[in-house]
Formats: C-alpha cells, structure tokens, sequence
C-alpha cells in the first residue's frame, strides 16, 4: 500500500532503506574484494532479508553467513545454499544443524570446542553426509574462538580432520577488535594482524598434514578498508557495510553518503522550559546503543549537526541543542526529523518491516527475519 | 508444539513467563487499588499481549492505556475497549486516531499542545461523536506534559473543555521519577508530590468551573506503593507490575519473587584464558538496557550472585565471575542459565514470542503486539 508514497508520508517511528545506496554498498564490496583476489561469504545478521541476501551475493544465492538459526531457516527456504552459521555450535540446535546439513548442499558449522566436536560425532548424518566444520579461531578479538596462539588450537582442528563423521572446510575468525579503531591505519593494522595469524595457522596446518581447503576472516571495517594479504585467504565475510552507520563512519569504514538506513521520526512536543523537543522515537525505535559514543548523543539528527539526542524511554526521544538556546519555530510539532543510527543492526532488529526508498519514493517494503 | 514440555527443553536465548506470578501480580494490584478506593487503568506497553490484558483488567477487557496505536489496533481487534492511547497525539496517526474513536465506545487520545487540540477540532467525528481527550500533565517528571504550575495547563484545560468537538475526560500524569527512587519511602513522597499536584489542578479546573471527571497518575513504583491520597483520583495506570524485573526490584517496588519473566541462555564456551563463559544471549535477546546499574551487569544470573553479566554482541553475551576464579565445571557447554532482566520492558520487546510456563511446564505462547 506503499510502494509509489514519498517517505515523508509514512507514520513515524520508521526504518527506512536506501535503495541506490545499498545496491552501491553490496556492488563495491563485491568488486572490492574481487580486486583483492577473494571471495565474498556476505554476513545476513545485519539486514536479515531475502532482498539484501540476493544483493550482497550479486545475485548468487550462494556463500552467506548467518548468525542464527532463524535467518538460516529463511534463506534456505529462500534458495539460498552454502550458509555457514558462524556461531559456536549451541548443543540445544544440533539436531536442526542436522536437518539443514541433510538438506541443503553446504550447510556448515563451526566450532570452538571439543566437546561441540562430540555432539557432531554422536549426530550422524543420513546419507552418508558428513558435517562441514569451520573451527573459530580468535585472533585478539576476545569473544569466541580458540586463541590462535593456544596449541590447543592446532589440536582441535587436527580432531576435527581425523574424524570420520566431520570434514575441516575452514579456518574463521572474525576481527570485531576493528570496532575500537579510529580511522583507515588503525583498522588496518587490525586486519593486517588477523590475516597474519589465520594465514601462520593454515601453514601450521599444511605443516602437520592437515587438509582445510578455507580460511574467512572479516569485519566490516577491515573489508572496507582491507589489506593486499586479505587476498591470500579463500573469503571474507562482512556484513554491517550493505547499510553501514554512524558508528562505522566514526571508525572510518564509510562516509556519511554511504549510511543508507533511516529511522524517520516526528516532533510531538515543545519542552522550551527545559531547551528540548521531544519526538516519536524512543529505544524500541532506535535501540539503546551509543550511549556516550556520539557529540550527537544517540544519533545523528540528520542536517541538524547542532542537535543532540540525549535520551530515550520506550516510545519518546528527547532532543535538545548542543549548546544555546533551541529555535522552536525551525521544528513545528508533526514535522519530520532522520535519524542516522549509531548502529545499524540493533536499529533494525528494532523493526518488523523496513521502507525501502528510491530517491525518497517507497519502492518495496522488506520483512526482516527475527527471532531464533 | 511446546505445550506439555519443560522451559529447559525450549531453543535459547528465550523469554518465559511464570503463569503464576502474572497472575498474582495482576490480582495483588487489582486488589490493592480497589483498597485504595480508586480504578486500575492498566498500560498494555509491557506485555502487549491479549491475555496480558484479560489477567490485568480481571477479564472485563475494558479500561486500559496502549503507548501505541499498534497496541490500539489488536486490543480493539480483540474485544478490548475504553482504551486511553496516552501518548501526545502524533499529527501523522490522528486520522487511525478518528477511525478509533469512531469505531469503539470509548478511544481515548491525550494532548499536551494546543497545536494538537486544532488537529482534533479539524477532523470531525462521524456520528456526532466528540473526541475523548486527556490533558497530559507533567508533574516534575520532565518528559511530556504541560507543566503543572505552568498557567498554560489550565488554559490548555479550558481551551479543551470550550470546543464543541472534543470533550474534556481526564488529567493525566506519569511519575516516572520514581525510577530514580531508592525504597518506599522515596516512591511515596513522589507519589505524594504527584497525585497532590494533580489533586490541586483538579481543583483549580473545578474553581474556574471546567468540567473534568477523571484524573490519573501512574508507573508501577508509586502503584505498588501508593499513599492513600491516590484514593482520591478516580484511577491509576501502572503497567511494569505485571512482568516486574531486576530495575523494580533495587528500585524497591518488588522482591525477586515478583519478577514473572526470564530470558533463558545456555552457555556456548569456556574461555578460561579470561576467565569468561560465553552464553547464546546477546543484545538481540536482552537489549542493552542496564549498563553500569547493577554489580551483576546487564541482568543478573539467576541462583548465581557471583557471576556478572559484563558486556553483549549481537548474539553473545559475556560473563563472568564478580571477583576470583570462576569454576568452570558448574557450567558445562550447553547448560542453561535464567537471567533476570534489568528492564523487562525492553527484554519483551526483543521477542516475537513469549513461553507462558506454570513451575517450568509450558502451557502457552503468546504473541506480543510489534510495531507502531
């Protein structure tokens, strides 16, 4: 009912979606890591949708990463094959690991752990399939994996090649360690670590005769700005750059023209006693995330550089001025306010459905995945 | 398909609600405020569910606050009415709000403005129907709200009193100040504060002769401890009560035996290195609400008050112990966890989906309201 309507008529608090941009967005990474002598395996958590999955794969269908079980699901019924769900393995989701393993052709897994490495061997696969599996390591990120130093490591993925049930597909590690970074040098020099040690680890391997044809490691910081060595590994695997933020710009992976992903939202009240306007917005519009990362405050208010979010309750936002006194009258009750979010996944898992805009003219609306 | 099996079976992270304690929380506040000699008016902006609503409204389906017209919407659809949207009227939704009023006996919309209370008198009624309006008053809160000793207020009254389209119900007010209180005593002089700065504009309006039948305060730390004066207006609009959560709790509005909800976790790795387990929850499951209120982090760990929740990814959450070695052998890869939200208004909203359970079997699933 939509599609054809200016944005500026949809009812507020809304997410929208840039369709030039996203479309740029997923055809540079494309080319980028081309250039680079790579692959693609684009990660789904961000956008969550069919339409963007299709985009960011160039039309594929194939090589993605998810983050749950849910998106795996609806890709796979959306035709989309070789989805790796890079997450340590959770023992309550083997038995459906299982199902999409026998149904699709490359539903692969991945593993941190022995024990995780146990619970593939006692779940055989029908068919005579065997399980594909990346081991995660940790290349000074801090979060999953097995630390690429740890010789705990190298026995683990030598467990994973000796078994009969499981195949070692690849090597993953994920460099969200970049999020700390401020600007293209910094992320660099992250990246260019995180290659180093995942491409040590694959000679380790080859030294003790350990077949892993693959290696991935990605963040979209260091895919947005990678290094030549990037190149010696099979893929990489971003995902927040199909919508990128204000985050991102702040870390250096992209500019403000690149952040294709609003949400709009109305002035419903003038607060001159107290310098604030307060608008339609609160965190189940835009998510808690950023607090005291931005001038702006929560987000950017969109032409506003002197506006602030300061705060957010369930379903109210408030902005005032960074400083001085604010000018009512620029901002009558109803009128429209964009916001950039600070972080563009935890904005869009706030909404069940995104408007997706073609110069300002809604062209399709998206339904997101959620859940688990 | 869940109904008969136990919470632990469920795939994690999930968010379960305890049957019981809903419905003790539902009564014990219905009770308490018939005590007081007043009327419950309770928001739906917590649970957003259907049967929520039944437990809360002792099965009369009528007299309740939504905080969005999503809410409106299934709570009318469902057989719910005299419903106060008590939000300041968004110029985009007033013409979903005429439909409402239109369509149900009693849609009730609240305005602060009288930019808002033009948008009214321009959309007309069919049927001869007048708009059911509340004056939002703010008493100290600071977030919408015309300020109780401001002289507008009372002009706001009159002005909505005087036209012919609308008709004056309500003064209402939220004390949302009594989230900075610590114990009974803080809550109730904040109650107090609040109902007396009501209670005294009521009877301004009555001197200069303005009709006004209703007036309301609310939130769920003056409602679970209110001071007899609350007696006096005709209702209250707490909402929380019925999940309650780990922010009521140090607040002082609950104990632990109140708190109704858990998001249920298991651990997906060990990572003795940093002496951190890695849980199947992260922000998506939880929401980031929290940060730096509590000595257990972001929730608290259910039957472990030595662990703390330090931080959160998309998927992942991290803990760890509050100080020592934590024992890795109580948490083996794949044992659940319960954690106790911070904000269970925001931990619900992550979820499409809600396990009812009575002592940990499921009995339903209810389906939140999602959307504006």
């Amino acid at each position: 009912m939509w599609v054809g309507q200016p944005v500026e008529k949809l009812p507020t608090p809304v997410f929208t979606v840039d369709i030039d941009i996203v479309k740029r967005n997923a055809r540079k990474m494309r080319e980028q890591v081309q250039a680079l002598g790579t692959h693609l395996r684009p990660h789904m958590k961000t956008p969550k949708t069919l339409e963007c999955g299709d985009l960011m794969t160039g039309g594929t269908r194939r090589q993605i990463v998810v983050s749950t079980l849910a998106e795996a699901r609806v890709f796979a019924d959306g035709g989309f094959d070789d989805i790796l769900y890079a997450y340590p393995l959770p023992f309550d989701k083997v038995e459906e690991c299982a199902t999409l393993s026998e149904r699709l052709e490359a539903f692969q897994v991945m593993v941190d752990n022995p024990e995780a490495l146990e619970q593939l061997r006692k779940r055989k696969l029908a068919g005579g399939k065997r399980w594909l599996v990346w081991l995660k390591l940790d290349c000074e990120n801090g979060r999953a994996g097995v630390r690429h130093t740890d010789p705990e490591a190298l026995e683990l993925a030598k467990a994973i090649a000796q078994l009969e049930e499981v195949e070692l597909v690849g090597i993953y590690a994920h460099c969200g360690n970049t999020y700390n970074c401020r600007g293209v040098q910094e992320i660099q020099a992250i990246a260019q670590e995180t290659t180093t040690a995942v491409l040590q680890f694959m000679d380790k391997l080859q030294t003790v005769g350990v077949q892993c044809p693959k290696s991935s490691i990605g963040s979209t910081p260091s895919c947005s700005h990678p290094v030549p060595d990037m190149g010696k590994l099979s893929e990489v695997h971003p995902g927040n750059y199909i919508f990128y933020d204000a985050q991102q710009m702040l870390i250096g992976s992209c500019k403000m023209e690149d952040i294709a992903v609003r949400v709009l939202t109305r002035v419903i009240g003038h607060y001159p006693h107290r310098n604030q306007l307060l608008v339609d917005c609160g965190w189940t519009g835009l998510s808690l995330h950023s607090f005291g990362q931005m001038p702006s405050g929560y987000a950017i208010v969109e032409g506003h550089p002197d506006l602030k979010m300061v705060g957010m309750t369930q379903e109210h936002g408030r902005i005032e001025p960074i400083s001085g006194q604010l000018d009512f009258s620029k901002f009558p009750i109803g009128s429209l306010l964009s916001l950039v979010p600070y972080h563009s996944c935890a904005s869009a898992a706030m909404h069940p459905i995104y408007y997706v805009h073609k110069e300002g003219k809604i062209v399709a609306t998206w339904t997101p995945v959620r859940g688990w």
